[in-house]
C-alpha cells in the first residue's frame, strides 16, 4: 500500500487495535497460474508471536495451496468520502478517509488439531464475549469433529505490516475542523468513526 | 473468492448494485518479483462496456507496473458476526454473513486526458450530486492541469467476476427470521444492512 509519509501508522497499539476492530479480513494469495484469489475471513493477531490465526472451508480451492505461500491480509477500517464542498477553499478535491493495514506473510496449515482447536476456542471467545452460552469445549465430541473436518487451519508467520490512517493530516486546523463537522452530522457510521479518529489526531 | 451455490449472486443488476453502493474498492495487483499489493481507491463501472475506471496517485508505485497486469478489484458489501446462540438449537457453530463482489480483469492507463477528465467528472458528479456547488469544470484551468499531472488514470477491463452474498441461505426459515430479529436489534449499521439483505432475500 503506497501510505505518504502524513498517513502512515507506525505505533504498534494503534496497528493492533485496527486489527482487532476489523477482523473480517481479505486473504489475499496467488492460486497456481499465477492467478489473484481472496477469501472472506477472521483473522487473530498473536502480537507476541507475531503471527494471524485463521481457518477457511476446507472445499475453498485456496486452502490446498496456501502452504509456503506469501499471503496479503488487509484489514480494513472505517473509510468516508470527504466533499471539497466542506473545506473554506473552492480551490481543491474530493477525497476518501480510510484507515486500512495491510499484513503480510507466509501461510502454513495448521496440521495439529490442538492448535486448531485453541484458535477456533479465542475465536468464539473474542465475539461471543464470556458470557455467551456457547463454547466449543461445550458442545457433543462427536459434532465438533465434523466440524473440524470441513474446516482447515491457517497460520500466517507475518513478515511486514504496512498501515495507513489517511485522515486529512495533510490540511490545515482549520480545514480539519470543518471536515469533522460535516462527518459528525452524518448518519453513516463509517464517517462518524473517521470523525472519532480525526478528532483524536487533531493534536497529534 | 469460493462460493457455494447457495451464496451466488449471478443476476447483474444486483452484482451492479453491489459495485455500485460500495465502490471504494480494494484494487489488488502483483508487482515485479511477483510481491501482492493493494490500494483503496474509488472505482466505477461503466456496465455496457464491462469496464471500471478509477485513479491513483502519480506517486504510487501499483500505477506504473499495472499496465497489461491482471488485476483483482474487491467491492465489500456489508458484514456482520452471526452468533450460533440466537439459533433455535446449540448445535451450530458461528459465522460471517456478507456480501463481496470480485471483478477481475486486465489494468491500462488512461493516456487519453479527455478519458481521464470524464472519470473524474463521473466520479464528482456520483459522490457530489447534482446540486453540488463543486465541480471540476468550475475550476480554474491551471489548477486542473496540476492536478490531474499527480494522478494515473486506470481503467480495467472486466473479464471475470465472482459475487457472494452470505446470507443464511443455508439455513432454515426459522432460523433465518430469528438470526434477523438479533440483527435488527444491533446499533451496527452493517448489521442492519445484513439484516434487510437477509429479508428481501426471504422468500427468493
Amino acid at each position: 500500500m503506497y501510505t505518504p509519509k502524513p498517513f502512515a501508522i507506525t505505533d504498534p497499539n494503534i496497528i493492533n487495535q485496527i486489527i482487532y476492530d476489523n477482523s473480517f479480513a481479505t486473504l489475499v494469495s496467488e492460486t497456481e497460474g499465477s492467478s489473484l484469489t481472496a477469501t472472506h475471513i477472521p483473522l487473530l493477531l498473536n502480537s507476541s508471536e507475531q503471527v494471524l490465526f485463521g481457518h477457511i472451508a476446507r472445499q475453498n480451492p485456496q486452502g490446498e495451496v496456501l502452504e509456503n505461500k506469501k499471503i496479503l491480509a488487509i484489514f480494513h477500517g472505517p473509510h468516508t468520502y470527504i466533499s471539497p464542498s466542506w473545506y473554506e477553499t473552492k480551490k481543491s478535491v474530493p477525497t476518501w478517509n480510510y484507515l486500512s493495514v495491510h499484513v503480510y506473510g507466509k501461510a502454513s496449515l495448521v496440521q495439529n488439531e490442538e492448535e486448531l482447536r485453541k484458535s477456533l476456542d479465542e475465536l468464539i471467545l473474542k465475539y461471543e464475549g464470556e458470557e455467551s452460552p456457547f463454547f466449543l469445549r461445550n458442545m457433543d465430541e462427536k459434532y465438533i469433529d465434523a466440524l473440524i473436518k470441513g474446516i482447515i487451519g491457517i497460520k500466517i508467520k507475518i513478515t511486514k505490516i504496512e498501515a495507513t490512517a489517511k485522515l486529512s493530516q495533510n490540511h490545515s486546523l482549520e480545514r480539519k475542523n470543518l471536515v469533522i463537522q460535516e462527518l459528525e452530522k452524518q448518519k453513516d457510521q463509517n464517517a462518524n468513526e473517521i470523525a472519532k479518529w480525526m478528532r483524536e489526531n487533531l493534536n497529534a
